[in-house]
């Protein structure tokens, strides 16, 4: 397995080349060097005997194995954030592509997806939502910041819109299942190589509002003043304590904007984002209400999006494969295994992220990590191939 | 007095529509509609017998009195900030003129400074400090956003730098004072329209930097983090609770520049503005000290500006004027007077700002207020005639 884990990281840094800025990664839905990702693992995946094909959003699929056997779906997405790593994705779908070389005994059809990051039209999924048969006349009709329609944009890529039905998932399909690489610290804080996803944690997310009076820094007392970031500075801290307190629970105050940020006005205004994930949803919605309660302002609900649960009976098997000992976890970050959980029994694989660094240049994955990935998988795909004889 | 305290109001509103940009009132140093205001004012001064020139760094200066007499110079600035009020800096020169309008028994110099505010150059008090012969090579060579420097500017305006050395204060100039709103909420608060400014608060401004780890808000758990948002708003909460704790201190955190900013990032940087004033200048740096003690950050200092008092017998007898229980104050903003103090003994009066509003359409200044001041100006005059006399 080590030489097929090399190859896979080669492969990884191969297609890093593929890019629409010179020096960084930046790979978006149906750009151009989306047109090389796509040769370059096709000539991979035909040379192993797959059959290739490109759907109608622009999803590249291979088939391993007979057209009308029971399949396991084994995918990941191929686009990136802008200024990417090179394995956020990618691995998955190589790691795809590595277990039909490995000849098991079930059928699997690996897919590329050719959006998930969300970057050029502002909703992430597309890809895995072609195949889902969720894409939608308004997402269809979204534009891009040059105001290009993503109908459009499937036309301009040489696809033709009117297959779309045809890129639905075949009814063989069996089930769904994803390696990613983590883009957290948490495996490496533990010393493992892989963790077993068992549920996609649901997400709030809030613009939050702090009005004061915008006032002289010089000839304001400090007894006159009604500064709206000393009133945010004292909501963050306490997202922060309360976040701390509640096991699973993350909250975050990303992004800041003060007005109007002058060194010697007292700050008028302030508005925070709020983003909230956790396992359980009633959870998060608690947490939510407890945070906004902390916040004399106005806040304006932008994102409530329940938790997905990974497939008990698949999770189990994943684990077993992994083997005594596989650590079980939520996943913080939303992947396409979200979209295929409510229609395909579905799991995810997660290796080990060094530094928990993602959407990064610096972004990483270990050789070892590779080969134990390939191990777990291969055994996982052994078990349900055995169940499917 | 009721009358000419309208007119001053009026002048104040009509030297509003000299602007650059319509719909707002900005008129930085040596624009074009300057000369509208100077052409205005000038005529004003004229009509009541003032001999009216323009100096070489653009200060309109108009004499009453006799040329060799002891004069009073009484100043403000008619530079505003972008989308000013009404009566910053202009109100003081109109008051000017009005002192001589009511012909006193002392010669009077009233100069309506061409730059306070800082805005084209970056630095300010362009216009005084020609006249105290501080103008120096190195900001006579800075240059504004299109390059422009300070000595193309004042040609450019038709005016000669080979005069700026006539710009410097008569010999017979026995003191400096200037009317200004406050531009702040004291006054107001203690239900007073007048305030007599011992001194002018010294100043730090320091730019804080806060390093922690940028990633991703879904993956990373809150006991993984290092989120500079939070060491930042932990220490804006001691700022506000230090000034607080500290009488007559002033510190503000004005500014702050998260990154990367974006709602589902851990921010990895902020860099924050700090504001710190107090009239005693140990005060302040001992605060600036504590402050800065409780960041675990980087610090730059950008300003240390010592503070500056008054002359005390001109500000006793400006007291005297305004009557008993005349309110002494510290000006927390800088003002033309502060330049002058070193040179001449100065002192000014301070006008209530209704809402504490200033550097704002909003700015106001009310009509019985501006009658105290001319009751409170004239006496001051009279006082010193008699001394001078």
């Amino acid at each position: 397995m080590n030489k097929l884990a090399q190859w896979i990281l080669d492969c990884c840094r191969d297609l890093a080349k593929f890019t629409e800025e010179p020096g960084r990664i930046t790979r978006t839905f149906l750009s151009p060097p989306m047109k090389q990702a796509h040769a370059f693992l096709g000539s991979w995946m035909e040379e192993i005997g797959m059959r290739v094909s490109l759907d109608a959003a622009g999803n590249l699929r291979a088939l391993y194995g007979r057209e009308d056997a029971p399949r396991l779906i084994i995918g990941s997405h191929l686009d990136t954030v802008p200024n990417a790593g090179a394995f956020d994705g990618i691995l998955g779908v190589a790691l795809g592509i590595a277990m039909a070389e490995l000849q098991p005994d079930l059928a699997l059809e690996v897919i590329g997806f050719s959006e998930e990051e969300g970057v050029r039209f502002g909703v992430p999924f597309i890809g895995s939502k072609a195949v889902t048969g969720e894409l939608d006349q308004a997402l269809l009709a979204r534009t891009d910041a040059h105001g290009i329609s993503v109908t459009e944009a499937i036309r301009a890529f040489g696809l033709n819109l009117a297959e779309l039905p045809a890129a639905r998932f075949s009814p063989h399909a069996i089930g769904y299942f994803e390696f990613h690489i983590e883009q957290g610290p948490v495996l490496e804080s533990l010393c493992l190589p892989l963790g077993v996803v068992e549920a996609i944690a649901g997400q709030s997310r809030w613009t939050v509002g702090f009005t004061g009076q915008a006032n002289h820094a010089g000839t304001t007392p400090m007894n006159l003043r009604r500064d709206a970031l000393v009133s945010a500075a004292r909501w963050i801290l306490n997202v922060e304590s309360y976040a701390a307190a509640v096991p699973g629970l993350v909250a975050t105050v990303g992004a800041l904007t003060v007005s109007p940020n002058a060194g010697n006005v007292i700050p008028g205004e302030v508005r925070a984002s709020l983003d909230v994930r956790h396992p359980d949803d009633a959870v998060r919605l608690h947490a939510v209400r407890e945070i906004l309660a902390k916040a004399p302002a106005e806040a304006i609900e932008r994102l409530n999006q329940s938790a997905v649960r990974m497939d008990e009976a698949l999770t189990t098997a994943l684990a077993d494969a992994v083997g005594p000992g596989a650590h079980r976890m939520t996943s913080g970050a939303g992947h396409d295994a979200m979209i295929f959980a409510p229609h395909l029994p579905s799991t995810m694989l997660f290796l080990r992220s060094p530094g928990g660094i993602s959407h990064h240049p610096d972004e990483a994955v270990l050789l070892e990590d590779v080969e134990a990935a390939l191990i777990a998988g291969a055994r996982f795909i052994e078990t349900l191939g055995a169940v499917h004889a």
